[in-house]
Formats: C-alpha cells, structure tokens, sequence
C-alpha cells in the first residue's frame, strides 16, 4: 500500500513551511505503508498538476496534504473543502483569486474519506492536542483539498485522500506577539500517529 | 562559578511541571559554569526554606528559579516580585493564602538582578519568541523569586537571583483548548541560552 | 420587500441568546423594508419546520438568520453551509446526532445568496470590527443556514438566505475568561448595517 | 467628598483613548460623592504635575486614573504600581525612556490603596467580566499610577488612589483582527459599580 504525503513550499512572508519541513522528517514507511513524499508549490492549480501526474506515475491508495495554517493551537484534520478559491495573498505565481470556483463541473463541496475523528484521536493519544477542522480556508490549502477531491470523483474512485493543518514553528512566531506554535519533532509524532490511524 | 537552577513539583490539576522537567534536562555545565540543579515543592514558604538551606550548603553565585505560567505563549524572564501571596488554588500542603504580605521588613517588591532583556534577546536567537514580563503572578513563583530577593536582601548579599516563566507542555493543553505550548526540547534550548546570556 | 429575521433560543449553559435579544431590538422597518422577526428553537430539523411554515405564511423575499458563535471577536456573515449535523451538546430537544447528514438529497454545501463582503464591509463602515466566516461549525446554526438553502434549492428558488454569527454579550463571559464579547447595542447597529448592504 | 477622575488623551496610532471618553460619560456625582474629572496626557512626568496642581486646587480625597490596555478583555482594577519606565513606543512629548527608575528616593513598588477585590466584584455585579490585574505594564498607566502614590507617600498621606485599566473600544479593533472590545457604555456602567465600591 502506498501514500502520498504532500507538504507545501513556503509563501508570504516566511521563509520555511512547516508541512513540508515536517513531511521531509516523516519515515518512509509507517506500519508496512510505503510513504511518498511530495513537496508541492503553494500556486494554484499547479500544485494539483503536480499531484495529479504523481498519482498517474505511482499510483497512491491514499492521499494525504499537509498545510500550514497560522495561528491554530493544534494539529487539525480537515473535515471538508469546497469549491471556492479566495485569497488574501498572492500564491508564489502572483495569483490572488477573489470568489472564483475552482471546478464548474465540481461538487460545491466534497468531505474527506479519511477518518479525521479517529485520526484526532490518535493524534490526542500521542500526547498532543488535536480536534477536527470544519474549514481549511479559502487559499491553496483548501484549493489543493478540493482539486484532489475532484480528481478522486472524476477519475481516481478508489482514492482516499484528506488534508491535515499544522501551527506555525517555533521560529515562525518570534516576530508574532501571542501566537501558538508546536515543535517539528511534535509535528512528525502527531503526523505518524494519524498515518497509522488511517492504515488501521 | 554556580548557578542553582530549580523548578517546582507538578500542582494543581496536572501531574507534571514543566519548569522541573526541564531543570532535568538542562547540561550540567554551561559556558564553565556548574549548574545545580533542585527540585523545590509548589508550597509556600516551604520552598524558601529549601532554598535557603541549599544556598548555605552549596554558595551558589546566581540562582536561576523556573516555574511554569500556562497560558502564555514564550518563555518570559520575570523583571520584579512583589510582597504578596494571593492563591486561587491550593498549594501542595493545602495552603492558600489571601493577600498575604510575605515579609513584614521585605521591600515592597525586588526587581531582578538578572540582565532579563539580554537574556530574552539570547532565547530568541535560540528561535524562539520571548519577551521579559512585568508579573510573576501572585502564586508560589512570585513568592519563591521575592523569597529568594530578600535573602539576598537580607543575608547573601552578593548573589544574583531571577525567574523564568515557561509556558505549559503540549501534553498539558491536550484538555485544554486554544491553550499554547513550547515542547521540553525548546524549553532546554531557551534556558540554555538565557543562561549563557547571564554568565557572559 | 419582506426580509425573516430569526434568532435562537438559549442552549447549553446559557440562559440568554444574543441571537433573538438582538434580533427583538432590530428596528421593523429598513430603507423600506419589513422586517419580520421569529425566534426559532435551538431545535435540529424543529427549527426547519417553523421557518418553512413562516416561509409558506409570509412569503419573504430574504432570510437572515442570526446565530451565536461564542468565542467570536466579530459579527461575521457566513459564507456556506455543510450538509452534516454533528454536535458535541444536545440541542434543546435532547438530540445530539453525530456525523449525521441533514439531507439526502441535497448538496454537499450551499453558498449563502447574500452579498457577504459587502455585508462585512458595511459592518466596519458602522463602527465595528467584521470579516466572513468559512465555517458556520456543525451545530444548529450550521444547521438551519443549510436547511433554509435546501428549501430554496428544492421549492423556495427566488428567496436569498444567509446567516450571520454574533459573539457572546458581556454578560455571558463573566464566568468565561479571555472570552471576547459584544454589547447589543453594537450587535443591533452591525445587523442594521448589513442589512441595508443586502437591500442596496 | 471628592473623587478626582482622571482619562489620557490617545497615544500611539489611536486618535481616541477609551479611558478619557469614559470619563467625560461618567455621572458628576456618585452616591454622593462629587466625581472631578481630568483629562491627563499621555506624557511622561507631565501628567504626573497636571495631577500634583489639581489636587493642591480641589484636595481629592479619592484618586482613580483610568488608562487603555489595549488587548485585555476585561475591566482590571490595578493592585501594584513600579518604580519603572520601560517604553516601546513615544508617548506624546517624544519621549521613550528605557528602564529608568520614576523616583530615587521612591519604594521599589506601591500598593493602590482602593479595595481592588471589592472594585472588581462590583463590576462583575453590573454584568461584567472583570478581574484585579498584577501589573500596569511600564508605559504612563504604570507611571501616572506610581507617581500619584509617590505623592500620597511623601506629601498627601491622607488620599487613596488606585487604577483602572479598560479594553480598546469596538471601533479600535476594526484594524486588530482578534482582539477583543468593550463598548463606552459598558466602560461607563463598570466603572461607575467600581466607584460605589470605593465609596461605600
């Protein structure tokens, strides 16, 4: 069985993402699962250009993106992603879509088909917090989320596939007064600990 | 050179204390100086005495005292303790005092002799956030750094004495919601070079 | 032009909703429009059934819904809702489905009809702070926001439906620390401002 | 009796001050008690002498500053004030001092003589959230509090005087994403249960 484990570049004003920072670190193989690491471009559809060839090549059972999402205090399995790209910032081509569909012919939106619950769970009995996500935004974190999600509906069926937000560094908060952060090595046990609730 | 180092057993509601655990963790010798490392009680008075005892037995230089502040989101040098116990909770020997002077012929409130803005500036260079804090609370960490400034006050004038804050473990926020927390690790790092930035 | 303006009864530990307080003190009429104003019960799918009726009865041609989204810092306007129940407290009937879909027929998610920037945008202009919300969580206020979409999708399709979140009042964080709040007279002043973004 | 009821004028990128505004919305009489109001300005020493004059002209028996802290979600009675200034940013004259002790010849800290626990109860009363803050920050609220007890100190022994801090007002916060308010209203409502409580 393989995964794919996909991590973003950095974007905005940060020099490092903590996703793929984290996905770099992950083992290569959880519970017999092979782990595919991916680092994707926090751009627009070109980051699910970029997926979709590497499903074509390797062929994943499962498919799980990891993102960045500031501010948050825990390691949070996302729930569902819609059909909506609107973005505060530009992505690392320039792009700053405002209320644009991301797919005419997609669903308005679609849940994930991990089990983010058990996930969380498993997440929590590592010794960290987590609870589950009810929105990954509107930038290139629900972009991707959704873009998979519609690859999975139109052309992959047998694809399982979900998305899971990370907090900012340590490093990444010294110049952001009141700001959460979880470590990388806490990143990695919780991320290992929803891969195998995922297999299981 | 000393430096005793101490943090506090685990009180309240949680069965570990961030501030010991991390005192285990710390090297022994920093920079050449030899660090003495005591586990001091989350009681009142109780862990002046202890103190106390130490500094005649071993004639520390500088005492270095941790305790733990959750809900806050660096690691925070304190600049002042103030004449005052005021206890929402008990304390490990089921005390808590109300607006309690701690020392009839004490100072209002002692600042620090520590350099606590160059060692904020050390434990961000470390990659953490940090920020000197104006508020050691009014629980037993406020009442061990005022204790141990009017021994120095009174008895042991030659000795340099302060505080650090940490926030809570990841561990610890698992029940608690939108509740920050450094891991060991980081808290070791930061305290390292805080200390570092006291001896140079 | 008629707009429905409802408002929730008290649920959880509350014994007041700022929902229906702010919605009783909304002005009847706005730049022309009635304002027709319902308190409906924190009731999954009851909650449903009265508005229908008051659809059928009233014949509105805009449904505002108000909800409380304790621990929000803003009135935030909702931008879609999700078709899943999944609540972690009984609503006021006893019922606490869990990863429960409202409707089988309808979509995975609805996009509110109304100008929701525009809405937030008028907000600030007001006097107060505002952004849109991606998430009307999975309790009844996510709840009624995708029923009264459903009910347009299949039967009502001229109707424009949405919803808007308000934070606790000051009276409800007394006993909640570090909890943000809103006094009515800023929730009535906000709401009045979005509506007449809705209607210009 | 006399209560001298001091607000500052804004500092820093605010062109309003909450705590002024307050106090002009105050009632001129409490229970009796004749309520002078001041605005002070957000200056170093200076509001310390506009304050000396006024009690030499009025002879208050009651001194209460109130000052902005902006951040805070509550209604904070101050216990203690530091014989410190510490800015990080100008006040209105320019002035930035850094770690520069307010008197020589000043205790290290005071205590606000008012009945903070009984203030704060009072506040609670009036439908509230409020609790006794440890510290007054080091910027002029921390200032203009040490400097009116250095004078009750040294030269009008029989005045007591304290300190409140109040949040940002609603239309502050439209440019500080997740922070919290409190409306003029509420401002005016807690401070007035807070000067019965002094009074009675």
């Amino acid at each position: 069985m393989k995964l794919l484990l996909t991590g973003f570049d950095p974007f905005g004003k940060d020099d490092i993402n903590p996703s793929f920072e984290a996905v770099k670190k992950m083992p290569d193989k959880i519970e017999g699962i092979d782990i595919l690491k991916l680092e994707i471009p926090t751009i627009f559809n070109k980051c699910a250009e970029i997926i979709h060839q590497q499903i074509v090549e390797t062929k994943p059972d499962i498919i799980l993106c990891i993102g960045q999402a500031g501010g948050r205090y825990a390691i949070t399995p996302e729930r569902v992603a819609i059909n909506l790209d609107d973005a505060r910032i530009a992505d690392n081509a320039g792009q700053k879509p405002v209320d644009r569909k991301i797919k005419n012919d997609g669903q308005t939106a679609y849940f994930s088909q991990l089990p983010i619950k058990k996930m969380s769970k498993a997440i929590i009995s590592s010794g960290l917090h987590s609870c589950v996500s009810n929105s990954a935004g509107t930038f290139v974190c629900n972009h991707i989320m959704y873009q998979v999600q519609y690859m999975i509906d139109k052309e992959f069926n047998n694809i399982k596939a979900g998305f899971i937000h990370i907090p900012f560094l340590p490093s990444q908060i010294i110049n952001r007064p009141n700001m959460p952060c979880l470590s990388l090595e806490d990143d990695v046990r919780g991320l290992t600990a929803a891969i195998k609730a995922i297999t299981q």
